[in-house]
């Protein structure tokens, strides 16, 4: 089976960590080939970095054959153009993360990066109707590629609010907000005591399992395939 | 006053149509114009169309500076990235009707253009909040390019849906779902008997009203202006 | 255009400073009449004093023919009945309040009066959809007509409680709950650093927007005008 | 124990038809008292009716010392308000029917009069929450003043939409949504084969339950006392 | 009238406090009568203690006719099965409690023994629309069989908990939330000044209402009577 | 790895056909183990033979030592009791054809065998948060064991309710609602052209998910281990 992780954004060396991460989780039989856009921002930090990421995220789709995509943005960026472009599966790191939390605990809190993001997380919530299990969502105001930086006092921050999570959201489970995250969950989750989930991890389990199900995204309703029709001007070659 | 009223489709046909439609109902003293990106779909009919077409979008509200922005297209693409790169207002087409017709009617139904197109319409209903005022989103089963078209039937069908609203939806009024329907509502709610918004108009009021009010777009939360950062290829100009 | 702002409490005072809040923001080619009933309470401080202030609002919008009607308690007292008794659009300032705060931030917390107003804004909300927009509904515990004396702290109070909502609610939008507040806004709006939405401004232009649109309200549903039959006793001259 | 039962509108035959209704279901050591005020319309349909009929509702409610009050019309007019006016309980008709029914039913359909009033009860069960149980609200288009003519087919019309309601909308039980209808619900019953529940009867009983129990209305939040104040005009002499 | 309360726990003595509790409300022509079944858990605190109490409850209510059954579990443990095996209505004490703090308050909060409890509590509130009523669940942290020692500091505790709700929750009333805290509720309602609601008492006077209007469960959907079947093993003799 | 999928009734053949569409999707080194409990119904249709499949699912979850556990009832009948009494993850059918069906499909349909099971899997989708992605759930009035005789029409029926699904609810895809429909799942698929879900193989892949990541479930709040305390009777040796 092979599995295409694309990170939206263009910083490849955290390409590399998500494919690192993706791959450790993956099944003796599952090839992952992580991915990014040439085109696009250098982090994916609020709406505008999410729209510029899309054109390039559906380019790396449409290149790459795979059994099935994973987007590794935790806003889940582009993932209903991203269901159109392609019949196979394509998962998101925020609602795998949130679909897997909801199988573990009555109700989880997500820490995400910084404060702009939570509008964003809280409207996909709405949209996958699991806000109701999500108790709150977190902003450890660490920016996404200082969780590049080895020296950085990113993990502390996240712990603080995690337990800060604990005390007053009611939490039974963390959701990690952020691919950079990805390494930090089964640490955490030993120290705090509770499922800590990464949402890079729990894709490729998610796309591996609708790949072994023998299941591809619909094709009625919103996710049909996109009707032909030209694009005009430098968006010209990338017509459906 | 100066309104820019971006088509983020490139059918300059439909952006002049749009543009006067908008011009016709705008106060003494504003002025509107209309703009569409070079690049992107003729048309915005399903995700894919919506993700092309945001790029050209925010370029044209950066280029054109304006007291406010209204997006011509019923998804209200790009709505909240759009948010972020101005602090002038920006107003959807598509929340605009729903807002206007939710003072004047218990429930409204909507009718769109394509199914493919109901989905995200739902979505955004939820978002805002206004998906209880809606009874349901129907769609003529219209290309958005037909409604261009004189010979075509487009008319009929969507009169026909309106009827099946009332009958069956417990409507109270009809929300157009297209900005290519804007011609159309005076005389369908003389026919059909009940308010019928077409979303460029109310746009084009909503626009007024808050630049009259002297507000501006919140910088809080996620609308904060994007974060300074190096976008790569093909994007690399357009970095915030 | 004629639009009458009715103030349904029986203040006179309070009715002119309403008067003129809304004649200051209203456009160059509209009248704006402000009236109050000569029956009912001086302040509208729960669902009592609502109850009995609704047979004076009626009669002021069935004596003065207008093209648009603006009820200027933020309670929105009365709001439906109005729309039954007059095809013109009928504008409440909470409703209007809420719609504009929707334009311009994600989520908004409202500031009102006394505490015992909180359950009526909270059940508009629901019913409006746009309970799922706003963060929290606060009470800087001033009483209305306090608002009418300039040596009270009332403002300071005010202000308190919006550092309180910035700190605590994560709202991106302030609404002053109550049409005594209307000449706070704008100094309020700099002070703190985020959109203050005054509903008495916003009725205005929300008001001003549907006549334009040439828009009615429906007279489906709940709004149809009322059915003729006698009233007795002292109501008997106010029958359908 | 004395319970005062309060039909807001002003047909004193609909008042006796109540009030023998409802002393039928009450307990041995219970006193129904049923009462109309003289101001207000002859039956309630509609917004604008159920405006005028507060007034006389909470004068006869101040009038008439008694253990627990109960209002008479479905669309639970005055609720809120009279709560304020009176430590006593006060129970609607409407609010009983639905407690009542999910006690028996996982899903209950409710049959009105007319569509006008489907709004105002929809509201009422979105601000009670029980909108969740409640499959649907139609309307058998039968003024309510019919229900007192003994030669008109009111009877049919209502077994008809109960027939359809079984039929379409999976629902369990029916609640009849007019107090007009009390004589109705046990013949009902027996001949569609499911708990058919009447507002008045369901009204008495739980008005005995909350003085069985010792409790009375919350001062605390919305129904706290009406704070004292000057009303002017014709309601001079009803000020708190 | 006769009243089987069922107490799901095999602590006798519990038993004896909720069936005097409920015997002490009670009408005078009801007979109440107090069961435990034989098997089970001494106590019901969670999930798991909930299954093993369900069959002995069944078989009680199979055992023991009666007019109505009242289920003395604030989690209303086996609610749903127990109104399949009989027409008689059957009211759990969690739901009535909600039902009647309802009818006196705009909001409750819950005061529950111990944390583990407030999920499923969480879950039943949202299955009976209730939670849009519902200001929060608390956890006294007090086990349920404490209750029973007159040693213990619950009282304490659950007042200390009470004026907690009161001064965050915006709560108007209260809702205990196990069958042992029966005898607390008139004496803390003194103290706190709010409506203080014992799912017990309230549970019997419900089922006196629903008994007195002549109303059985409905036969229709989800409480349909169970379907002939054979059981195997130690269930065998229980089959429906 | 080691799965235990136990069919909480106690039909052999049924369990056998469960075990093999479990093993025939599982990954090569996962050894699923199918069991059944000796004691309860023969099939699961509705609340009373779900209260008695508990106690014989719960013991067989602790007889037998697994990495994780699958509820093979579509009800995902003692989901949150079994949570309780092992740290190993334990996934219910219906909750992993839900969730598996989110990630392929805006919105999905549910086909189960009675009607009188839908208020119970409605009750669970408004739980875990996914009524928002359910169009209807549907009964193909097909009794569990039918599904297991080779000559009945069930297959007929279940293939009309796919159709009338398809026309009327607007849904992307079907999830099939009786562990004993897990043989029809892919031909039904390519039949009627989406996605069609089976619950037992979507939850053989989500269990082998969570356990390859490492995770449990939650010991915080609804899920903590049982307290212990003496049980009576019949469940005196099943006591935490």
């Amino acid at each position: 089976m092979r599995i295409v992780i694309v990170n939206p954004n263009t910083t490849a060396s955290m390409t590399a960590k998500i494919g690192a991460a993706a791959q450790s989780v993956a099944g003796a039989g599952t090839e992952v080939i992580a991915v990014n856009p040439p085109d696009g921002p250098v982090s994916i930090e609020g709406y505008v970095d999410e729209a510029y990421s899309v054109p390039g995220l559906l380019a790396e789709i449409r290149r790459q054959p795979a059994d099935a995509y994973i987007i590794a943005c935790f806003d889940d960026t582009g993932l209903e153009a991203a269901r159109c472009v392609t019949e196979s599966p394509v998962i998101g790191i925020g609602e795998a993360a949130f679909h897997i939390a909801s199988l573990l605990a009555g109700k989880f809190s997500v820490i995400t990066t910084l404060s702009r993001s939570i509008p964003a997380i809280e409207h996909n919530l709405v949209k996958y109707g699991l806000d109701r299990r999500c108790a709150k969502v977190r902003a450890a105001e660490v920016p996404v590629l200082e969780l590049e930086d080895p020296t950085s006092d990113a993990a502390t921050r996240i712990a603080t609010e995690i337990e800060q999570a604990k005390a007053a959201d009611r939490c039974e489970a963390i959701v990690l907000g952020c691919a950079g995250m990805a390494d930090l969950a089964a640490s955490l989750s030993r120290t705090h005591g509770l499922p800590v989930i990464d949402g890079v991890a729990a894709a490729v389990e998610l796309a591996e399992s609708v790949v072994a199900l023998g299941l591809k995204t619909s094709r009625l309703g919103g996710y049909a395939p996109p009707r032909a029709k030209p694009y005009t001007g430098r968006f010209a070659r990338e017509a459906p």
